[in-house]
């Protein structure tokens, strides 16, 4: 059943004939598991018109009208929820701003009555909800379920998440580092669908990296695979909250890139003053960009993906600068893997990780239909 | 058949009952798969005496009688050829220095004399060469079998060596940068056999990664992963024949360390120097060891390894300093990851690559060991 998911997943829409080619499953095996699906309705059939002749054929999908999945990102500045259905479609948003918020319990006052809504919204449409994903900065301690001590973000050290959010809202709950919910949005519903390497950045008042190697999110021993942010850039830099001096994030996030630049407190500021062509700050954001290029360096003679994507709060005032830097990037990379270079820009921008955290239950659906299903009765 | 070598591997002896409970499959067919396995030559029985009442069982294990694997390991200064048997026993071993030689004409010059007579008298003594490996400097063309343009090795850029070495000795042929051989003797006769993840790093003329991840060799979209002597060290450094510019190998291999000292060409000097206390030798080696501590924060932060293994002709000049080394990683860790640092020194010295080589067999042996015979049969 597992497969059959991946392969409808792969192709969006495929035929029975088509599912029987590329699973080696007998005709009747899959006569028989799609019929499960649909009456599960996970898959729906629907028409289209295939080849050139214009003959209407069925076709086997998702089916985006019972379940839905709500992910959470709780992050340092802001909450975000989405709802999507079994496509990944986005059905609604929510975004709070928290940046006078600290602490689970600030910031539950805020989750709680959204959330509760939300279900009741989402239940009296008639809709299912499968699962709630959340989004979380990182490290974290995945057999508790709960954070470690996560830089710049204080009050969370130890704090029980996955059980709070079950217990709260009774929906089967997963939670991830939110660098790797966001690599987990791309691999599911973005660029990931034809790649099986690929690193997540997410840059903003911390740097994370998501790991994605063979299609798997590779967490490392620790869980700490992936943190590129806690790459040292400056060989004798400022200590960082990690422990390690002259990490990335001190000087590369959004307060790395402020502590560098006294001509005010934004990043909007910032790039009003690039505008203008203030000496100061062209200065600042040269050597941001000089940061992230050796950053990028690393991250391909370390993990060689087939893609690096970029996303987080700080992106957008660097996009326009993503060219030169991969310009440069290939000037410095081994001659022979130049042409290869890919890096593009986050696919669903600030709602990325709320997005992946909703994708953590769909792979969970992939992977193993029944028991999500079963753990959902049993809810 | 491949679980059944691969849990004999794992356990070095193990019973047929035990085989039975490890692997969910009947005593019946494991049996039968033991039988054939004997009969193959690739394990055998042997009596161990087990538990307190000293009661004789019948254990299998490799059989180390009848194959040999040789593992040949093609090195910027040196080359050495080991042959191993099923147990990776070092059986013998040649070494030798090939400085003043340069390019495959050169090498095979030595190559060729001394893989000839080791096939004859390996042959004469009734044993049987399941396969012959070669680990040489990377990075690599995988699908073509050859060199790609590796940094300090002139004369082998596109140089066809899986070919070559199969036409020349008629031997099943395995090859693999040289980082990633050594992290194979490591996973299969080192320190790897209880551990799923691990980088070994490789340091001599050049800095060299493998990363082992779920006991699997990683080598990345264009073959990179793992290029740790490639990540940056030094923000504003020196070109790199990689093309990267700072570059820990620039300034922590051997001719990077005494490119930053004038006292000498040696590595041997400088140990002597910095015996004699001499002031320069003494801060070379503490910005050596800066470079060493910083790569390594590196490394955990990116790749999270259980296990870091380091080896080659560096290592041993850098083995005394490895405790203050490992007390500084830890307290620019994570912290509740410091307690689970664990650096060791290679297995194998200056053999690790070569003894990797004949590992590269000894996994194809355990993954697809019907077709490794049936290959050694047409050969």
């Amino acid at each position: 059943m597992s497969e059959v998911l991946e392969r409808i997943w792969q192709h969006q829409q495929i035929s029975r004939v088509e599912l029987v080619e590329h699973t080696g499953l007998t005709s009747g095996t899959i006569t028989n598991l799609t019929h499960e699906l649909i009456e599960l309705k996970l898959i729906r059939e629907f028409e289209a018109v295939s080849g050139n002749v214009g003959r209407r054929r069925v076709m086997l999908g998702f089916d985006p009208s019972l379940y839905r999945i709500i992910g959470l990102d709780i992050g340092r500045a802001t909450l975000e929820i989405v709802v999507v259905d079994l496509n990944g479609k986005i059905i609604k948003t929510i975004e709070r701003d928290m940046s006078d918020r600290k602490g689970p319990d600030d910031y539950f006052e805020v989750i709680d009555p959204l959330m509760n809504e939300l279900k009741r919204e989402i239940e009296t449409a008639g809709h299912s909800i499968l699962g709630l994903g959340a989004g979380v900065p990182g490290p974290m301690d995945y057999s508790a379920g709960s954070l470690l001590d996560p830089p710049n973000f204080p009050g969370w050290k130890g704090f029980p998440l996955q059980r709070t959010l079950e217990e709260k809202f009774g929906l089967v709950t997963l939670i991830e580092d939110d660098a790797r919910t966001s690599a987990m949005a791309e691999r599911w519903y973005g660029l990931g669908r034809s790649v099986q390497d690929l690193v997540f950045i997410t840059m903003g008042i911390g740097i994370g990296g998501g790991v994605v190697h063979g299609g798997k999110i590779v967490r490392g021993t620790n869980g700490l695979c992936g943190q590129v942010g806690h790459m040292t850039i400056l060989l004798d830099g400022k200590i960082c909250d990690c422990g390690n001096r002259g990490c990335w994030e001190t000087v590369g996030s959004i307060p790395g890139i402020l502590s560098r630049w006294s001509g005010g407190n934004t990043m909007e500021q910032l790039k009003e003053a690039i505008r203008q062509g203030d000496a100061e700050a062209l200065e600042c954001m040269e050597n941001t960009l000089g940061y992230l290029e050796t950053a990028l360096i690393n991250v391909y003679n370390m993990y060689d993906p087939e893609l690096v994507v970029l996303g987080g709060r700080l992106y957008p005032y660097l996009a326009d600068y993503l060219l030169p830097v991969q310009n440069h990037l290939r000037s410095r990379l081994y001659a022979f893997a130049k042409d290869r270079l890919r890096i593009e820009p986050s696919t669903f921008g600030t709602s990325q990780s709320a997005v992946g955290a909703a994708a953590l239950l769909f792979g969970f659906l992939l992977s193993e239909p029944v028991r999500l299903l079963a753990l959902n009765d049993g809810a």
